[in-house]
């Protein structure tokens, strides 16, 4: 039996990414599991992520720490608050102000380097362009400019015209489609962690956009999200 | 009188880099010195470029760590042993096993997030591909891509139509040239280093690729490198 083909994930712990580290498993890759640690405030994410990627079969966790906050310019990595129960209107059309400057920029350059190191074409990334179309490095045309530049920026792109796939199977579900997606490849949602400002021992606001967003759509759904919240739901 | 614009310079301490540096300034540009600590063994180049970046009057300078050996895949940031004394032929042709895998995409993934952070649109980054004609992530169909993604991948490209530039001033330059330049733009280059290998107190081997390009340049200049190496010239 031929090995599994490698892929990169970027794991962040969150219920995005653990379905795409899920369906990176489904598709028949070997796991190599990305945690980029970037001086947000919720280090429970880490926690979230080892969890998931024990859970899920990672061969290989790498968690790197990067201090973006030395750049300053948003919410998630400065002091700033993180704005609570905002319009559905405002959460999903405007650039919220947890943007990080050109954070998947970063975020697949790092997933790059490793995949060029392990022999690796593909990388997963948990992004979508439904929950969160204000972020421009969530796009299709980001993601497909990306590959474009991957074949240039490597040895194995230029000599050998190896060819890297960006994968971004949640690219276009919402956030139900995600909940049902994950539950099917049997991700376990009680391991994993998206909230934006936790209390200090690690339980989700539930006020926060991300929080909002997760909690709503568990409750279309008539499920009940196994994680616990601060505020009453 | 208008303040300048910024611009973010991808700073190292080498030769190549101080004299990037010194463009940007030339070019009338606010400096903005970035200075990545990658696991590599020569931290004696970060010393290099604080005083290169106090010398030229650089406004700012952020040192982020990032630790790529987690990655493996390179000389330059494992322990590996660093290639000596090879021919003219292999220094220029063949990819050198210091290749980094993906640097320049998390180089310029990280400037350009400083730069959106700064609103700034202009990054400065030393590669050239003369003399490193092996690494693919300093040709100019590189730089072009990452311009091309820069526009997506952020807020003021999307939104306002933001134009990211990256310039590699030395891009067609060999060592010899830039030297000259430097010299004409007042660089100190007594205070930069290029070694890959340095002595336990921080002294230039003399015998790795970067120390043999740069002394043979000075050398066919008929100028004395001002820097100090272990092995006779």
């Amino acid at each position: 039996m031929p090995s599994k083909p490698s892929a990169v994930i970027l794991l962040s712990g969150g219920l995005d990414s653990a379905t795409t580290l899920a369906e990176a498993r489904e598709a028949g890759f070997s796991l190599n599991a990305l945690t980029i640690r970037y001086g947000q405030r919720h280090a429970v994410e880490i926690e979230a992520a080892r969890r998931v990627a024990r859970a899920l079969g990672a061969v290989r966790h790498v968690e790197l720490d990067i201090d973006l906050r030395a750049f300053g310019g948003s919410a998630l990595t400065s002091n700033t608050e993180v704005p609570k129960d905002r319009s559905a209107e405002a959460m999903t059309h405007d650039i919220p102000i947890t943007y990080v400057p050109a954070r998947n920029t970063v975020f697949l350059g790092l997933a790059l380097a490793w995949a060029e190191a392990l022999g690796a074409f593909d990388i997963f990334i948990g992004v979508n362009c439904v929950d969160y179309s204000g972020y421009p490095d969530c796009r299709p045309e980001f993601l497909r400019a990306f590959e474009q530049l991957a074949g240039l920026a490597t040895r194995v792109g230029v000599e050998e015209h190896g060819h890297f796939r960006i994968h971004a199977p949640l690219l276009k579900l919402n956030k139900e489609e995600i909940i049902t997606r994950g539950r099917q490849l049997g991700v376990d949602f009680g391991m994993t962690h998206s909230c934006y400002d936790p209390d200090p021992s690690g339980i989700a606001c539930g006020r926060c956009d991300a929080c909002r967003i997760r909690r709503s759509a568990f409750d279309r759904l008539g499920l009940s999200d196994p994680v616990a919240y601060v505020a009453p739901g």
